[in-house]
């Protein structure tokens, strides 16, 4: 892809912003969005920035039909003194390009697209809230936009991103959450999308959800779909355990979604000295630390939530207490630290802040 | 759902047919198209066919997110003395609701909706081809619409029908095709959502399309998720094997589209006295009856080609032929007998179609 002028149409009106104290997630759209499109003959082509508006699509457009389409997810946040910063974004459009290879979308120039984003932003910058744990949510996407109904790839694309001013996800503060084990449900097999950010995969996981709410619990913990055994994510967030001191996390089977929150507290706790250990953990494993005292704390990471303590698990009709229902101190420190290094607080010791100038 | 009166907008302007002996699948569509909404305060409302038009959607529509969206394929057939024939349109619908319920949509109501579809088939009547083979497809659809990117259910939802007009899947007669058996990629695990026709399946499925290009095959076999040893299904078709005279095709294991030719092929077999079993069937097993000349036919099923005839299978690097890359005398007997039910030239012993009066 050549590298394109970025053609900006800046809107005429400007919304309201919402009240910072009231924001609801993914609901309110900043006044512009980032698209731009591909075909087979020109590649990427026509990046643009231009006021928020709706698509016109044909309706037998291939992402209607066939679902090929992959998204990413990321926050800018605003220091205090006014300077607007993303959490490594670089690995978000890595990531895309994961995503787009396994759902048979071409790739995207990872750089380019930063510029892009960052040009968004600027345009943009006075709808990152700034009120305590606000930010705005980052929304890039890409869908098959050709009227088709073959079952096959899609030979033209939109890439988009458009910008959500979201609330703070910890309005009384971080607090531990129950999470209700599924085990007829499945996320993800092997072979399948679950490595991949893609549509699909979502909506798929309602059913859970209810059920995991009609046990009174707030999320799912998903286990593989061969032999229902082995933790995989809970709800969308990767998931971690602290056992006799060592931390543990499910490997990347292939079902499994490299959250960049995840990688990210790997490499902090490696710099911490921590011993932290990427293996298969069966939910059996998980319920006998828990039996003999030896699980001390167990938590979802994801960009929405950053850290989400885990304080129940329920499976098969029984629930079990975890830390006592408490926030354990890892969970608070990692919590503290990722938030602190994001809004450009304090010390960012492994360079995962990207400035935007 | 109350019964409410369509609204019918002709489009003033009526597009040129396309050439019937070079139609394409899936590329053109008609005059009109079926459309209605649904919101969780007015249910399914607002039902009109309209002149066919692009789709105005927010960006934020969860749609293009979190791939909550069903669909439908069946065909309407023009007979030799002009009337319109649908082949078991209630079993589409029905199928409709039940993906609807995997992925947590609201359900339609069958019987309105084949209303809605034989009115927009009666204003369009001119565009079923009738040139042999050929047929008009038609595409029910819902996408979920509300503008929010909270992963759940969403509360708005557009139902619509288009229809395309197809070209003979054969042109020169049928013919045997080539399989490829996949054994890294997956269509979909027991949990997941292979029993509903929702987009996500669709895409996920290319790389494993290419894979079969690549080995000269021209379609997939599917292995189930967790062993990848029972055979499921064949590219977007059901499958079946006769070995020493008794026909098998794979059980509906949770994971396996319910095909509505597959369900019409077991009792049309069943009427004729032959001996048809649903069971789980391995790729070693089939392997072994083609080694013993113990496997007469295989084929695949489906609405686009009726009946597939499988010739040939690749697995792990060979190549096997089977019935020597004949169709064999079954398929062909249930092709025509399919086709003449379907384009109303024999008799409908089983009252499968449905004429639009
Ligand atoms: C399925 C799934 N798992 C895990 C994550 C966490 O990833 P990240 O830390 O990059 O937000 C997400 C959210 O992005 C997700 O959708
Ligand atoms: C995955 C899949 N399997 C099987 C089928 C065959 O179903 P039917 O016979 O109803 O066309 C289809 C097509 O509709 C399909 O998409």
């Amino acid at each position: 892809m050549a590298h394109q002028a970025l053609e900006v149409m800046t809107a005429t009106h400007h919304k309201t912003k919402p009240d910072p104290e009231t924001l609801q997630f993914g609901k309110t759209f900043t006044d512009h969005m980032f698209i731009m499109d591909y075909s087979s003959e020109n590649g990427w082509h026509s990046p643009r920035i231009i006021p928020y508006q709706p698509l016109t699509l044909d309706p037998a457009a291939m992402i209607y039909h066939y679902g090929q389409t992959v998204f990413e997810g990321l926050k800018a946040y605003r220091t205090d003194d006014d300077r607007i910063l993303l959490f490594r974004p670089d690995e978000n459009f890595k990531r895309l390009n994961r995503s787009s290879d396994r759902l048979s979308i071409p790739d995207i120039d990872e750089k380019m697209v930063l510029e892009y984003l960052s040009e968004l932003l600027k345009l943009d910058k006075d709808w990152i809230p700034t009120y305590e744990g606000t930010s705005l949510y980052i929304r890039p996407f890409i869908i098959a936009t050709e009227p088709n109904l073959s079952v096959a790839p899609s030979t033209t694309y939109k890439f988009m991103i458009i910008l959500s001013p979201v609330g703070s996800y910890y309005k009384e503060g971080i607090a531990p959450v129950g999470i209700y084990v599924e085990d007829e449900y499945t996320r993800a097999a092997l072979g399948g999308t679950g490595m991949a950010k893609t549509a699909g995969n979502y909506s798929a996981a309602y059913k859970a959800q209810d059920k995991a709410t009609a046990h009174g619990q707030a999320q799912v913990l998903w286990l593989d779909s061969s032999e229902k055994k082995y933790v995989e994510e809970v709800g969308s967030m990767n998931v971690f355990f602290k056992i006799d001191g060592e931390i543990i996390t499910p490997s990347l089977s292939g079902s499994i979604l490299e959250g960049i929150t995840r990688k990210s507290i790997i490499e902090l706790l490696k710099s911490w000295g921590e011993q932290v250990t990427e293996r298969r953990i069966s939910i059996d494993e998980i319920l006998n630390a828990v039996r003999e005292g030896r699980l001390e704390e167990a938590f979802g990471t994801g960009t929405a939530a950053v850290i989400s303590p885990i304080g129940e698990l329920s499976w098969k009709g029984e629930k079990t207490l975890i830390n006592q229902r408490e926030t354990g101190s890892l969970s608070r420190k990692l919590y503290e630290t990722l938030t602190g290094i994001q809004k450009g607080r304090i010390e960012d010791p492994l360079h995962w802040t990207y400035e935007v100038k």
